[in-house]
């Protein structure tokens, strides 16, 4: 039983106020792969990259104990391409370029060790493509949690709307919550989702934290005030690795570890935004981690006491 | 040994996406000293008014145990006066009137009961009167929290940085805290406003929470997510009064009973934005404070378990 991981595998050009990169490794799947890997070592990983994509990168995936069988290498062909430019407050950025490449016609393609896994991971990608993948898996698996973007709600609400019936947890933004739902207030928002398909919903808000709605219930994890945002790029993605992987590590998918997972994946996406694309999730310790879970937990947690 | 609260006592015009309302009773002091007197009966209330004020208000001050000998009555002349719009999102407004009437000469004169308070409370006001607050008291009293806004930072700034000498916490926005500080970054905003005099900052964050910030802690408090904001004028100094009137009440300075206090502070200010002005804030019951900020207990609280 293992983590099924989604999503785009791609390179990235980013310009912050603190600098600018060349072509890096980045795409949903690598940053959520890499993330959950620090919590499961059972990461199955599907993707479709060109030729030009890197063999060491494909290797150090390998070392985090990812299983790339899944990642497609069309031969003669480029990988996805991505180059974006943050403005001042880093909450808002321009794209430059999008190249679709070999995205342009992912066919996802699961080899047969990967057709039974316990928790599903679908990043960011056509909802169609999403869709596909659940419907190759040979059973229904415990947790499916997909990610999505205001792209998609603009030009393919239709096929949208039928993934979003075969999952378990959606992760959208607070803009996309409002635009899906056409409710501006959140709590109104997310009682519309939750009756689109999925039974929890995470409303990411960036630097202002995520909440999770399920039934009744809201859970609100902060983000991590920082010295430096130096690039928010693959910072949701990373988040979802975290959330994804805690609660494969754990094997309970109650709200309340849902809680614990959230937390958790805050505390992956405050490394992620440390450095260019995914430099700091390379190499960070499980008391790295655990020392960051632990700011978390002196952020948001009081004494209760009433007056 | 009692709460000291200082502050305008005034007329508000208020027009939202959900309506909009003839002169109704507003005022920092007056958000302030109602909130805090569900925590304390031993409340001081300086302010100035005109003789268009309701002796009606007045007396459902004195209903809530507010002490109003020090609220001063110009006869011929007129309350303070201000007016404004919110925009669809609530975060933003712009001025429509402004008439300072009697607060243009406002001499704060303390009656000699009011000389020796525990704790105060100094409402946005020129920061020269919050300063002449302190100098008329008897003696130096356990806390003194300040709040002000960025239009005294532009047109006062000499005169703030004075005030802020003399007080232990201070109370602003995300904004404010740029502009006094000179830093985008809230936890460098942070530590360069910890040098100015106040030993603890809680920056304001209106729907995305507080954060409270003291030597190398921090801690943040979110608001409630609410259907729907109805007016959040008044909010700041809802939330002012809640964590002043409860640390009264509890008569606890640390900061893990700051932690607390913050918590409080928000329960009151999510009631404060449920309805026009002062209305919410009048015949809560204990109950009812015991309720919201069990809300914020279940909206923020894990059971913390290390991965």
């Amino acid at each position: 039983m293992s983590l099924l991981v989604v999503g785009s595998v791609a390179f990235d050009a980013i310009e912050t106020p603190f600098g600018k990169t060349d072509k890096i490794v980045g795409g949903a799947a690598t940053y959520i792969s890499l993330c959950a890997s620090y919590f499961t070592k059972d990461v199955q990983l599907v993707g479709v990259v060109g030729d030009d994509f890197p063999a060491e990168t494909i290797e150090s995936f390998k070392q985090h104990g990812i299983d790339t069988e899944g990642l497609q290498i069309k031969q003669g062909e480029k990988s996805f391409f991505w180059s974006g430019r943050y403005h001042n407050d880093m909450n808002s950025r321009d794209t430059l370029v999008t190249e679709l490449n070999v995205l342009a016609d992912f066919d996802p393609i699961l080899p047969e060790s990967y057709r039974y896994p316990e928790f599903v991971m679908l990043g960011n990608l056509a909802p169609k493509v999403q869709q596909t993948v659940l419907e190759r898996l040979g059973h229904r698996p415990r947790l499916v949690v997909m990610d999505t973007m205001n792209f998609w709600m603009e030009i393919a609400l239709d096929d949208l709307k039928q993934t979003l019936m075969m999952v378990d947890v959606l992760t959208i933004n607070d803009e996309e919550a409002r635009l899906l739902s056409g409710e501006y207030s959140l709590v109104k928002a997310a009682r519309k989702v939750l009756t689109m398909g999925p039974k929890f919903l995470i409303i990411k808000k960036g630097e202002h934290g995520a909440l999770l709605f399920h039934e009744n219930e809201v859970f609100f994890a902060p983000a991590l005030p920082l010295e430096d945002v130096f690039d928010p790029t693959g910072a949701g993605d990373t988040f979802a690795g975290g959330f994804i992987g805690y609660l494969a590590k754990t094997k309970d998918i109650s709200f309340e570890n849902m809680k614990r997972a959230i937390i958790h994946g805050s505390a992956m996406a405050s490394f992620c935004v440390e450095k260019f694309g995914t430099e700091r999730l390379i190499g960070l310790t499980q008391g790295d981690i655990h020392d960051r879970v632990e700011q978390f937990r002196k952020l948001s947690q009081f004494d209760f006491q009433l007056a």
